[in-house]
């Protein structure tokens, strides 16, 4: 291994060890996104796809296919369509949040208008269907139109948890499992089962692909408390729309009467004024709440990595698992 | 057949025809539109699906299985498919029209909000997907997600087209085949693919779901200057709302340096005042263009009945041919 590879980030190294398939399913979805009749379609969707996301989802596809052996060019197809459902999830969720910003750049919706983005994600969502159904593996498409509908039901579910104080830890897993893990989990397993892998190398790859992407959520949420990092995401955006993470389900589940009613006040009523913020990061610290959070996504993580023990020894084995270290390290 | 079967509505006399197989669909639709974690998902769906819709598009799968000898039990997934396409559709266009009532009931993004809309429409498209694999029917699969693109394009198409005076009679077309008319000749096609029909059976049937979902748009677009109908909408509710439908693209096409001027400032610029839909059916008359869009309403009825004759004589096959007639005597 080189030093410039030994220095570059788990998923770049992954990035460029796929470089060919990875190429190929820009391609596709290139292809795919576009509308001989409606312009708007690609104008929208190339804002969003090539905006620089990190391609994680599709990379994870196309590793998990490899590290079976698969040999044939289906993976590719799957690895476009888990990046379309994504897109769409994305185009909904910022309607659905009235958000103006992505990854430091303005929403579509912002853009063009919500009509624009319910629209143009249900298109991708068809696409991502059309293209699922070309290989005409069976199981793959149960596996993917199973984990579509688990991300929709994460979103409802998260409409109505978010605000609720007496959201828990089980609930709160629901919703991540849903809103993250379940793509995550499709990514990897409709891979391995493209490989047509054995049974015990299919639930290996969707415990690593279920872990590692409930540790990315946790993470996620914890550094919205933790500290701005590359996400483009300020400290206390989620309080401020008044998400309830699991740090300040930590923190209620500690919580003595006085500090129940600050967490009713701010987040439950949304009457927030200033000087919250301040205090909600010190209930966080006083009940260790933040610390208690990276401990748990740094286990998720440990899953993820556990789980990859019974695959093949292979570049693309070490690559996952470091992506699994690399998640948690974001916290730091 | 009985004086009460003469008298009823042929819709009517094949729901009777098929009430077995469409109680099925409407378990089927109940089971499936459930879930676990989210309770606010059924509450949405069933305001909407049991609001007495007439399950005119399940029921033409079932008519198309049917007629082409179907024994096996699968149909009834593709019709209920079929019905969560549509209602995921009709969620999503109320979020997008800003619409507030349907069917003459409030719409759930008034009941709800925009954010349900949309969440729980991804959901049931996500479950429209999980029923149709379960066939294991590798053709059906590609018929149903290649129309649920169309009809996502056609509602992209119609975003930019509906208030720009340019759009003409080729383009309202596209429109319509992915508002109505992919649904339709999808639900027909798929029922025939399901019972293994022979290639002209399956034509025969695709094209009478084409014809008869174009019949049913244009007299939906015809009647909205027409005359109210049980429809529930309002005379001009769409020229209040800028979208060139059919009669006004004829009128358009015929108009003078005066009268585009108007159709610019009402359609294109929104600067409606009081008098202007009263000048507008005025135009349309002097146009003839009302008249003009029912001989095509009923041009592409009698396409519907035509190709319904290398369909096996059976009572189902009256009853579709009965149905195309009743589409286009509702603007009598």
């Amino acid at each position: 291994m080189s030093l410039d590879a030994a220095e570059s980030k788990p998923h770049q190294r992954l990035s460029a060890h796929l470089a060919p398939e990875l190429a190929a399913v820009n391609e596709l979805i290139r292809a795919r996104m576009a509308s001989k009749h409606a312009p708007r379609i690609p104008e929208v969707t190339a804002h969003l796809i090539e905006a620089g996301g990190k391609r994680l989802r599709p990379m994870l596809t196309l590793a998990a296919a490899r590290l079976c052996g698969y040999q044939g060019p289906y993976h590719v197809h799957l690895a476009a369509t888990v990046e379309f459902i994504h897109t769409a999830t994305l185009l909904h969720d910022d309607v659905v949040d009235e958000s103006g910003q992505r990854r430091g750049r303005p929403t579509a919706n912002l853009l063009w208008d919500n009509k624009s983005s319910v629209l143009v994600g249900d298109y991708l969502f068809a696409r991502a269907f059309q293209l699922m159904v070309e290989p005409g593996n069976l199981r793959v498409l149960e596996i993917l139109s199973n984990a579509a509908a688990t991300i929709a039901e994460g979103e409802v579910l998260q409409l109505t948890a978010a605000q609720n104080l007496s959201t828990d830890e089980d609930i709160y897993l629901q919703v991540v499992r849903g809103k993250t893990a379940a793509l995550f989990s499709a990514a990897t397993e409709a891979g391995a089962v493209i490989a047509d892998a054995d049974t015990a190398h299919v639930q290996a790859l969707f415990t690593y692909g279920d872990a590692l992407g409930i540790s990315f959520q946790i993470v996620d949420d914890l550094l919205d408390y933790w500290g701005s990092d590359a996400t483009g995401k300020n400290i206390g955006d989620d309080f401020r729309e008044r998400k309830l993470t699991l740090p300040v389900i930590k923190a209620v589940a500690k919580a003595d009467e006085e500090e129940r009613a600050f967490w009713s006040r701010t987040i439950e009523k949304g009457k927030q004024q200033d000087g919250d913020l301040e205090t909600a990061l010190a209930l966080l610290a006083k009940h260790n709440a933040l610390e208690d959070t990276r401990t748990e996504a740094i286990a998720w993580a440990d899953k993820a990595k556990a789980a990859l023990s019974v695959l093949p020894d292979d570049p693309i084995r070490t690559m996952l698992h470091d992506i699994a270290d690399y998640v948690v390290a974001r916290v730091n």
